[in-house]
């Protein structure tokens, strides 16, 4: 058991549909799975709350004390655009048709362009990212174990999960609720169309066309793997054959991680996860993000403010402040207004922050038990609750908000000093720490790496202090309004004069 | 035949051992392969000069109108820690159980960083990034058609290529100039103790101990690829089976690369490659890099000034100017004096780069011909003439430090911009914008990011101005020396006050 656990963790668990303690297999050690992109387009807003909601699961995580061996797959094959019917084109082989490119350059252009997007978000790179076109012998060995238990079935080269046999005595459709009876009788009139025994069984293997560039050898001929197949294979190799937590968008949950349960119970005899953990989705405006509806936004487009959607641009950690204020398991719409509300929200709090770092070396806090302390204390251990509550950022914030409320006020002096201990103090330093930037990932947005502006505009205050006490009121004036004007505004307090600089 | 050339292009060819001039196999398409890094350690100087030679090839290359394919691996298993003798541990193996973690972690952590690495020294990405282990299929592939031919032969699992049917036709020992007879004899000594016919045989396939982890099925039981075979079947899935360019650092010429041609010709019957294209090797204080030697610096270790060998820290254009002012053919030596001179270097270059900008608005330049016209456009084609000649970019700093001082003698009157004809001027404008940063890959390092930097340096020096004007010495040289103190020196010119940065 770790030693900075308060309450227990808990996690609902998509699987059970209720909130269970989280209980590792083999503690400390903690194996993640979180579905990554399929790598055929740049990374939008869709696979940045993805990448944020299990970036924080990770960082607090490793933040109890575990030791976590995080897995994300990139899928570069086999991923059809048609996916509930695995019909039309790999989708990376459609892109490399049209850029006329080989496949595996669209995968590298769209592997960087993702990670690109996910650094500037701020999410810690996973401890192994797989690729399927690198596991396709495991995946050729998969394969065979379900054949070898009589799961799948060949036609002309395509191998078919078996979904009849499979219910036989298992349960298709246990974590998606979804029952397979009605899904067949809802596509029969597709059933007699192609040369699976039943419409909803999934492919394993496909046969590759002439066309086909990227095909492998296997014993049924040359082809490539199904698109459910990758995870199961990679999650187990790099996890063991049980693992603790399975992640991804809650689009995934239905066929894509139903098969993964099938595919590793007619392998193995057992289900492959303990936690199923989806994020849910997002909408803009209200309406489902998608290219047909114009309000696809890509991450650079939302960083640049280049999309007619977009009153301005919004910064990736206005993006991810935006996306912690729900919790994961709610919906996110995206707007402007909620964009920059999330703004004016991330501004405060780093605000408070930037106070805080301030208030800390004051010698005014109190030896003794102040007024102030329980209140603080308080909404500390919330911050820790609230975490152990599934992971919820959303009461996290708020709880950040009210400290934040206390050191503005501590600032103002609308509070004193006096009613706080130190104590309380240093375990509101700790908190404010920890929960903003190691466990919610937030960062200060840099402006100006090499650390000259902040020198620079102190100068500029110190020169203009001076110019007011010889009462040259044309120069102090003259700074104060063409630093107005570069978006570097002065507040003239008690204390002296402080900066803001508008992002 | 692209545009843009003026001579033609020339390179010296490693297996030919003179300067070759270059005929791509399909042109406007060029094949260019490098052997990347093996990912189980920080990257250091040596990989940054391969980096650095390949990446302004392949710039290059571009900027002649080429569509060129560059494909670098990622060698994630099979490089052993003996690499004459093939005995050892693999080196991710190694480092893997150094850092109780499993192997594929040690694969992420060090491919990031040498990402990061590459990205600080501007180095392009290539247009894909194959791992060996993400290509076991094909080296299978390989293995089989090389066994098919004679080429090869089983001990106990193990699969060695046959050196001695091999050289009955061929020559190996072609691209070093090794004798194979001398070597063999060289070694005679420990011919007894190893299973291979002859002592040079190289392994294309190694059978897995119990204890290594990396392992994967074959028709010859469980193993992995020997560490010459996955370059091979890399460069000929995605460059075909005869490719134009095949680069890599002096130090894999053998038995690296002379395998790689071994490998190709046993299996295709032909060579793989029209160009080998090889980088000389770095010393650092006249010395070999080595661990044991103590002069063994990692790129962060450079950049942030942290080894004792180091004077202070060096940023990455500095080391990428130091890099170029060598020809890739040439050693280079790292060394505090050296990288301090390639620092004032970079900056004196970057300042006239800046001049430039500021005189291609002036309005004072000449309709006709002027004096100065023929030095400078002599000087602009010696860039071309320079990389046209198998890419010596020393040669082509030269030019452009001639170019470098017309433009400060311009900038401070000691010519006359009257001498120099508009089109002149315009030559001179693309030469630099083209050659310093499109393809010796140059910029300018960030001195704050969001620009305030320049317009509160401005802002300083307008308020300095003033305050002179009124005759307030005290403010006036309060700025001079408080900039000073950060590192913004300000030079007082007849054009007015102009500052620089201290990097």
């Amino acid at each position: 058991m770790p030693e900075k656990e308060v309450s227990k963790l808990s996690i609902y668990n998509s699987l059970s549909r209720k909130k269970e303690e989280f209980e590792p297999i083999n503690p400390p050690f903690v194996g993640l799975y979180v579905c990554g992109p399929t790598v055929y387009g740049d990374p939008h807003l869709g696979h940045a709350r993805a990448a944020v909601t299990f970036d924080v699961i990770y960082r607090y995580l490793k933040f109890l004390g575990y030791k976590v061996r995080y897995v994300r797959n990139i899928t570069d094959v086999g991923h059809l655009e048609q996916e509930e019917t695995e019909q039309g084109e790999d989708k990376i082989a459609k892109k490399a048709r049209l850029e006329e490119v080989e496949p595996m350059e669209i995968v590298q252009k769209y592997t960087i362009s993702y990670h690109k997007g996910m650094d500037l978000l701020n999410c810690l790179r996973p401890d192994i990212e797989p690729t399927a076109t690198g596991h396709i012998i495991e995946q050729i060995a998969l394969i065979k174990k379900i054949l070898d238990n009589g799961f799948g079935y060949e036609v002309n080269g395509n191998i078919y999960f078996d979904l009849e046999k499979y219910q036989q005595e298992n349960d298709y459709g246990q974590l998606s609720g979804k029952i397979l009876e009605d899904l067949q009788a809802g596509s029969r009139d597709t059933a007699g169309i192609d040369e699976k025994k039943s419409p909803h069984d999934f492919a394993l293997w496909k046969k590759a066309t002439p066309a086909h560039i990227m095909r492998w050898d296997s014993p049924w001929g040359e082809g490539y793997p199904g698109w459910h197949l990758e995870c199961t294979a990679m999650s187990l190799k790099y996890l063991g054959n049980k693992f603790d937590i399975h992640g991804g968008g809650l689009d995934l949950q239905f066929p894509h991680h139903e098969a993964e349960i099938a595919q590793c119970r007619s392998a193995h005899g057992h289900d492959p996860v303990n936690y199923w953990v989806h994020n849910n989705m997002i909408t803009i405006d209200g309406a489902k993000m998608s290219k047909s509806a114009g309000n696809f936004i890509n991450l650079d487009e939302l960083f640049e403010g280049r999309h007619e959607k977009l009153a301005k641009a919004y910064s990736p950690m206005v993006v991810r402040f935006l996306i912690l204020q729900s919790h994961y398991r709610s919906k996110i719409d995206f707007s402007n207004d909620a964009l920059s509300a999330a703004e004016k929200g991330y501004n405060r709090l780093m605000g408070a922050v930037a106070l805080l770092n301030e208030l800390k070396s004051s010698p005014d806090f109190s030896d003794a038990e102040g007024s102030l302390d329980k209140e603080i204390l308080d909404a500390c251990r919330k911050c820790n609750e609230s975490m152990n509550d599934d992971f919820n950022t959303a009461q996290v914030l708020a709880a950040l908000f009210d400290l934040s409320s206390k050191i503005n006020a501590l600032h103002n002096g609308q509070l004193s000093k006096t009613d706080l201990s130190k104590n309380a103090l240093h375990e509101m330093v700790n908190t404010v720490d920890q929960f903003v930037f190691a466990i919610l990932g937030l960062q200060a947005e840099s402006t100006g790496e090499d650390g000259l502006t902040d020198e620079l505009i102190e100068l500029l205050i110190e020169i203009r202090k001076e110019a007011r006490e010889n009462k040259d009121f044309a120069t102090s004036d003259k700074i104060r309004d063409e630093l107005q004007e570069i978006g570097v505004r002065l507040k003239d307090e008690k204390g002296g004069t402080r900066f803001e600089i508008d992002r």
